[in-house]
C-alpha cells in the first residue's frame, strides 16, 4: 500500500499512513520472531485491516501467521478477505488440514458454505469431517442452497425469541447469545414450532419497560423474503425498505435465516458491476484486474468471436453494393459515421433499459408511452446530428447531394436505434432471456446493417444525381 | 401496481398481493372519506409502502392526505420516495407553505438539505423562516455542504456519550434520545470540546456491567471520515469495514455528523450506475427512465454530437483513401467489421480499467504488468478473430489478399486497442481528469481512426497484389 498525496488520491482516507506504518512494523516483528508483540499489535487492528495485512504476506510468513494465531482468529479477518474461489482453496489447502477445517468452521457460515460448495469433494468432505459438530450442521444446511438466491446468502446466526418472554428475560438471553449472533440489532419472534410471528428492533426493546411481554410490542406485521428469492430482488427489497436484516423463511414460513445489509451492499455493487460489464459485452466473473492474459481473451473471445461473424453479415450485405462504392467512392468514407452513430444511440437507450428492468423500474411505464418517447428522443438527436452533419459535408466536400443522402440515412438510423435498444431487451425479458445479454455489441452490430443497408439503397436511388 | 404471477417477475416479493389489496382498499376510504379507518390502515404500512402508495395517488388525493395526516407521518414517508428533485418541489409548492415547512423540517435533516439546496432561492428562505429552529440551524449546516461529498451525505442525528459515564447512566440517555436519533447501534464518545475520542457498538453496551465506566470500555481507535471526503470512497470504506454508520469529523477532529448504512447503499448503487451511462456515453443525472424525450434527448446529445464530429475526421481521413476504394470497392465491406472490432475490444479494457479505478483496485497492480498483460490478451483476441476471418473471407469471396489485408489490420487494431483501452483512462485520471468521462464512444472513434489508417495503408502497400 502507497501512501499517495495529491488530491484525487482514490483511495485515501484518513488513517492511511498510520496503517502502514503499522503493516511495516508487524512485518518487522513478525521477521525478527517477536511473536508475543506481533500477537498484541496485530489484534489491534480492524479485522479487515488484518485481511489486508494477510494479503501482503508471502507463503513463509503466512505459515508463520497461523502458528501465532488461533483458527477463530484467523477466521475473523478471513471473512472480509475478496479473494477468488481459486486464491482460497490454495490458502486452505496449503495449511494443516485440521486447522483449515476449524478455520472454516469459526468463519461466518454463509462465508463458509460459499467456498465449501467451491473445493474440490475430497477436500470438502475431510473438512466437513475435521470440524466441529455443531459448525458441520448448519454449514451443510447452507451449502444446500442455490447461490444468487436468499438462501445461499444468508446466515443461521441470528436471535430468535419466544413472544411470551418479557423485555427482561429477552435482555438476559440477548446477552447470552450477543457474541454467537451475527446482528443483534433485530430480534426474531417465533412460536413453537419455529415459525416467525414477529420481529423486535433492539431499538424498542431498550426503549420499553422491562415487564412487558415481547408479544405484546413486537411488530406482528413482518416483511421477509424466501429461500429461493433471487438475491438481486432481495437486495432492492433491502435497499428500499432501509433494512438492516431481512428474515428468510421456508415455503412453511419456518425462519431459517437472516440477511443482514453488508452482505447485501456486496450484492448490489455485484450486480451493477455485472450489468457494466455486460454492457462492454464481457462476463463479469472473478475479478478482472487479477485475470491472466490467457483468462482475459477467453472472457473476452465469445463475444468478440460473435461480433465478428455478425461483422461478416454486414460485409457481406455490403459487398452487394460494391458497384456503388466503384462509382462513387466517397459513399465509402461516411461509412463508418452511420454504423457508430446508430450504435452508439442504441447502446445509450440499451443501457436505460436494462437498469430499468434490472431495478424492476420499467414496469411501471406503459410500453406505448416508452415507444413513442424513444421514437421522439431518436427523432430529436438524429434530426440534430443529421443537420450537423450535412452543414459540415456541404462544406468540407462541397457533394451536397452525398450530404443529404448520408442526413436522411443517418436520422432514420438513429431513430430506429433509438427505439431498438429499448425493445430488443425487454423483448428477450419477455421470453426469458436476460437482456443484459444483449448488451451493447449486439446491438450495435444488427443497427449496423440496417442503417447501411438504408444508406447504399438510399444511394442507388439517387445515382444519377450523385453522378 | 400490477399482481405478477409469472416465474421471471422483477418485483415479487412474499407480501405483493396483500400490498395491491391494501393500497386499493386505502383508496377506496380515501375516496368515500372515511377518514378514521384510512389514517389507521395507512399508518400500519411501511414508511416505503406509505410512499409506494403516495406515488398512485392523483393530485387531488394528495391534498385529502395532507389534511389527514400531520407533517410528521408524511415525512416519515417522504424520506423513503425516489424522486426527482423537480418532482419535490412541485409537491412540496403545491401544499400551504407552512405545512410544507414543518414536513421538511421533520424529515431527516440529510434529505431535507438536499431539497432545499435544489429549491430556488425564494422558495428556500421562506421554508427556512417557516420551520422550527433547531431543525432549521441543523438543516443550514448540512446545506453547506457539497454533494457527494461525506458533508453532504452525513447527519447529524446520532448518539454522543461521555467518557466518564457509566453503563448505566449511558443506557438512560440512550433511552432518552432514540427517537430522535438516526441510528443508537454506535455511540459516539466525546470529550468536553465535542472531540471524538472513542465509540461503543450497542452490542458492546449491552453486555458490559451496568458500573463499568464507557472509557474503560469503549474502542479509542476510531475510523472516521472527514467532512470533504469523497462519497464514493466513503461507501467502499464502509463496505469494506462492514460498518454500520461511521463518523464525520472536521479538520480539527470534531464530530459533526454521522453516515450510516441505508444512505450508503444507495451510494454505492449510484456510483456504479454513473459508470454504467457513462460508458454508453450519457449523463446519469435524475432517473432516466421519467425523462421526457426532450430531456432524454439533451442528455445524449452532448456525446452524440462530439461522435458525430469526431466521425467527421474518421470520414475525412478516409476520404483520402477514394482512390483506393475505387480501384478495390470490396475494401469498402470490411471497413465496419475493423472499425466494430477494434473498438468493442478497446470498450472491453475499458470497462475494467474504469471499475478498477473507480475502487482503488487499479494501484495494487503494477503499470508494466498491466501493459504487457494487455498486449497479449490484445494479441490472442486479435489473433483469433483474424484467423476465423481470413478463414470466412476467403472461402466467402474467393480473394485472399483482401482477406490478408483484412486480418492483419484487425489484429494490428485489436492489440492496439485492448491496450488504449486500459492506458487512456489510466492517463486521464493521473491528469485529473474523470477517466469515465474516457467512456465507451471516445475510444471506439479514436480506434477506428487508427485501425482504419492501417487498413487502407496496408491496401495502399499491397495495391499491386490486389489488382
Amino acid at each position: 500500500m502507497s501512501v499517495e498525496t495529491e488530491e484525487k488520491d482514490y483511495t485515501k482516507h484518513v488513517e492511511d499512513i498510520e496503517i502502514k506504518a503499522a503493516y511495516d512494523n508487524l512485518i518487522m516483528l513478525l521477521e525478527q520472531e517477536s511473536y508475543e508483540p506481533f500477537r498484541e499489535e496485530f489484534l489491534k487492528l480492524h479485522e479487515y485491516e488484518q485481511g489486508e495485512f494477510f494479503s501482503l504476506l508471502n507463503d513463509e510468513d503466512r505459515e508463520k501467521l497461523y502458528h501465532l494465531l488461533s483458527p477463530k482468529e484467523v477466521a475473523d479477518f478471513f471473512d472480509t478477505l475478496s479473494i477468488s474461489n481459486e486464491e482460497m482453496e490454495e490458502i486452505l489447502t496449503s495449511m494443516d488440514a485440521r486447522y483449515a477445517a476449524q478455520v472454516l468452521g469459526a468463519m461466518q457460515y454463509d462465508n463458509a458454505a460459499d467456498i465449501m460448495n467451491f473445493l474440490p469433494k475430497e477436500v470438502m468432505m475431510s473438512f466437513l469431517a475435521l470440524m466441529k459438530k455443531e459448525d458441520r450442521e448448519e454449514i451443510r444446511i447452507l451449502m444446500n442452497y442455490e447461490d444468487d438466491t436468499a438462501g445461499g446468502i444468508m446466515t443461521t446466526e441470528f436471535v430468535s425469541i419466544d413472544s411470551e418472554m418479557t423485555v427482561h428475560e429477552a435482555m438476559v438471553h440477548l446477552r447470552k447469545v450477543a457474541p454467537d449472533s451475527e446482528t443483534i440489532y433485530y430480534l426474531f419472534v417465533t412460536d413453537i414450532n419455529n415459525k416467525l410471528v414477529g420481529i423486535i428492533s433492539l431499538r424498542d426493546l431498550i426503549i420499553a419497560d422491562e415487564d412487558e411481554y415481547i408479544g405484546d410490542i413486537m411488530k406482528e406485521r413482518v416483511i421477509s423474503v424466501n429461500v429461493a428469492d433471487d438475491q438481486e430482488q432481495v437486495a432492492y427489497m433491502m435497499r428500499d425498505y432501509d433494512f438492516l436484516a431481512v428474515p428468510v423463511l421456508d415455503y412453511q414460513e419456518h425462519l431459517v435465516g437472516i440477511i443482514t445489509a453488508d452482505d447485501i451492499m456486496d450484492v448490489i455493487q455485484e450486480e451493477a458491476e455485472e450489468d457494466y460489464y455486460r454492457l462492454a459485452g464481457m462476463s463479469d466473473e472473478g475479478s478482472p484486474l487479477d485475470d491472466s492474459s490467457f483468462t482475459a481473451a477467453k472472457k473476452r473471445l465469445p463475444w468478440l468471436i460473435g461480433l465478428t461473424l455478425m461483422g461478416m453479415i454486414t460485409a457481406t450485405m455490403l459487398s452487394t453494393f460494391e458497384e456503388t462504392l466503384e462509382k462513387v467512392a466517397l459513399l465509402g468514407a461516411f461509412i463508418p459515421i452511420i454504423g457508430g452513430m446508430s450504435g452508439n444511440a442504441g447502446t445509450q437507450s440499451l443501457a436505460v433499459a436494462v437498469r430499468g428492468l434490472a431495478t424492476g423500474e420499467i414496469k411501471r411505464v406503459s410500453l406505448l408511452k416508452l415507444a413513442i418517447k424513444d421514437i421522439l428522443t431518436g427523432m430529436m438527436t438524429g434530426f440534430t446530428c443529421a443537420v450537423l452533419l450535412f452543414i459540415i459535408i456541404t462544406i468540407l466536400f462541397g457533394q451536397p447531394v452525398v450530404g443529404i443522402i448520408v442526413s436522411i440515412s443517418l436520422f432514420v438510423a438513429m431513430t430506429f436505434a433509438t427505439l431498438s435498444g429499448t425493445f430488443i431487451p425487454m423483448g428477450m425479458s419477455k421470453f426469458g432471456i436476460d437482456p443484459a445479454v444483449a448488451s451493447g455489441p449486439f446491438i450495435t452490430t444488427s443497427n449496423d446493417i440496417i442503417s447501411l443497408m438504408i444508406y447504399f439503397s438510399l444511394a442507388n436511388a439517387l445515382m444519377s444525381a450523385l453522378l
